[in-house]
């Protein structure tokens, strides 16, 4: 088996985001447990906020005509009462009901209570210091909109209207099949000569779920076309697959094939760097990712690809990645025609290369604060250039 | 009552994050469920890995001494078998163990299968496509440092050292009172005149758990100092307290009072806006943020002083905001002495100032995208500036 060809980053991803569909389904949630879901409905307001004229401040309510012509030395005189009417103010504090005939908040450092009357040293207009009906939100007003990621801020506007529940859209199901042979369960005996303990499967799932989907990890595949295509055939309800190893162009790299078999093989060979022997496809209508399972290669088809599609069919909006600003304290080479995706750390405003002899270094990842993207067209980065640095999350 | 005095914003955050001492306590915790928790013990690996030396490619493990003289038009001649002896070269994959007595792999592509014999094209030196014992991690190294923040890519590498279990830092167990008599639950039933909805509350328990801690919302306490005290002493078991509403110079404004009769007010009155009514203080040497009623004023306050505080309890590094670049559709008016958080939407490059009337406006938050944060010495922005917008989360 050879590479169909390898495919620009870019143009990868936009092959691979353009036949995926996001989820139409949706689920009714307690609004408390919303945070980071994607609003599958606009929300209206269904009541007034506030329902009521209420006061901005502390001080007197008043009818503002009567205020006309007070200054700071030169009080207008008011008695105190429990009803407006000409000439009597009432107390209020802030979001207290402005009562019935006021319009206007006269705050209390600009009165004097004197002798049992009320002094007030300055002249106001309609409305000051007073929240008007609907100030805050209209009845009828779209208050969140189809498509948007729920904040607790949006959550807290849910709340103020009286709304305890709401539909947001469901959370894409991603079976994730770890293959190999040379793979064993993590932690359940010591590892033999030629065994390695699974650990692509892990992150993906765990990345997966940071990333907005419900993670299903299988039972490690061996390298078996057979077996690959059954594990995927029985998980056919999952939205995504994202199937590790097996993706290169070796003897025991039967992934693509099987991907190409059952359904439709866009990609395969990407250049990334590393991550040239990823592959993408769709099976049943649902993305398939297959990451390398050379750990580094592998997270970074993860963040290149699986991710994009999971906010897709989450209905989720891309989220822009933290970035540091840095000067690169070393060169970092790089091969023109692939994106290379370098790994730094982070040191007082220096970005520091971490030298690794390739994609199978996992701890080299585990070590880096973030990536520093070389576009296509350039040949490594110089000592002293300014980079951004992407946080790995 | 009368603020202290006004504090300046980043002089108030120092003063308070002095006094927040980091929690001790810690627990063991399956590594699947260590994603965004704080590291609490160094971490040293037990084994190598890889543990045995493993073929970088697929191809023929040899001596490589013996492809001396081998080039592109004189391949030297092997035999294939299945141990390494002189001319004896034997199949491996990647990841699969070198054999004993190899030394270097020829890949594939480099070999002709013919008549039998496996004709190699290229000298190669001892090492080459091998990856040795320990290249990835040595036994002994340390791999994670206490109080560094897991990731799955972390996680992974720990998955890769047979490491089943963690100790992490606990997470701080944080109270939340929120108070006024003008509050009641929400969602329980209609509202009448004078009433709202408790959002508050809610907006910060849905922060405290994003960011790292364990919320436990109280119920509302109405405007009674010795109700706000009572609240306070029954949970002295928390880590921290936010105590919402209460906070300005008001008749009604008795939660900065109980905290300096129960413990220190370091803080009243702060150079934020909107924020300015803030009050921090320390009980029991638990930290206690009191936010302002006002909802967007009350956001600030939790962002500027909440998260550090509580990132600090929990061990965690502090993590930079995402960012987006814009360029200011309007004008942003500010004071000068208040470091200004102004709510900005976010439209194709543009941050568009969202004009409101005041910190009572709850909509207003969950409209805006992020805040422009205006420093202190600058009296407002102009249009057409560039800005760097923090997103909301």
């Amino acid at each position: 088996m050879m590479f169909k060809k390898r495919t620009n980053a870019d143009e990868a991803k936009k092959l691979f985001l353009e036949a995926v569909k996001p989820l139409s389904g949706h689920e009714l949630l307690p609004i408390a447990d919303c945070d980071g879901r994607s609003i599958a409905r606009d929300v209206t307001a269904g009541i007034d906020v506030p329902h009521y004229r209420r006061a901005a401040m502390d001080g007197f309510a008043v009818r503002a005509s009567d205020t006309m012509g007070a200054g700071s030395s030169s009080p207008v005189i008011f008695k105190q009462g429990q009803h407006i009417e000409k000439g009597v103010c009432v107390k209020v504090h802030t979001g207290s009901p402005v009562p019935q005939g006021a319009d206007a908040v006269v705050i209390l450092e600009d009165t004097v209570s004197y002798d049992g009357n009320i002094e007030i040293y300055t002249q106001i207009h309609p409305l000051k210091n007073v929240g008007d009906i609907g100030e805050d939100v209209r009845k009828g007003d779209v208050i969140l909109r189809k498509g948007q990621r729920i904040r607790p801020c949006d959550i807290a506007v849910l709340a103020s209207l009286g709304i305890n529940n709401i539909k947001v859209a469901g959370k894409p199901l991603v079976a994730i099949i770890p293959t190999g042979e040379e793979l064993v369960p993590r932690g359940k005996r010591e590892l033999k000569v030629g065994e390695v303990y699974e650990t692509n499967g892990l992150m993906a799932s765990l990345y997966s779920r940071k990333w907005g989907g419900i993670p299903r990890l299988l039972d490690i595949v061996t390298d078996d076309p057979e077996k690959i295509k059954q594990a995927i055939t029985s998980n056919l309800d999952a939205d995504m697959f994202i199937i590790s190893g097996g993706t290169s162009v070796g003897r025991r790299d039967y992934v693509p094939g099987v991907v190409g078999s059952m359904g439709n093989l866009l990609v395969h060979g990407v250049g990334i760097s590393p991550g040239k022997p990823t592959a993408l496809g769709i099976i049943n209508g649902k993305p398939v990712v297959c990451m390398p399972g050379y750990p580094v290669a592998g997270i970074v088809a993860l963040y290149w690809f699986a991710r994009p599609a999971l906010r897709k069919l989450g209905n989720l909006p891309d989220e822009p990645d933290r970035v540091v600003r840095a000067m690169l304290s070393e060169k970092i080479p790089s091969r023109t025609g692939y994106k290379t995706f370098a790994r730094v750390k982070l040191d007082n405003g220096k970005a520091i290369p971490l030298a690794t002899s390739g994609a199978g270094i996992l701890s080299s990842v585990s070590k880096a604060d973030g990536f520093v993207i070389i576009p296509e067209n350039i040949e490594g980065l110089s000592a002293g250039e300014k980079v951004e640095v992407i946080l790995i999350e």
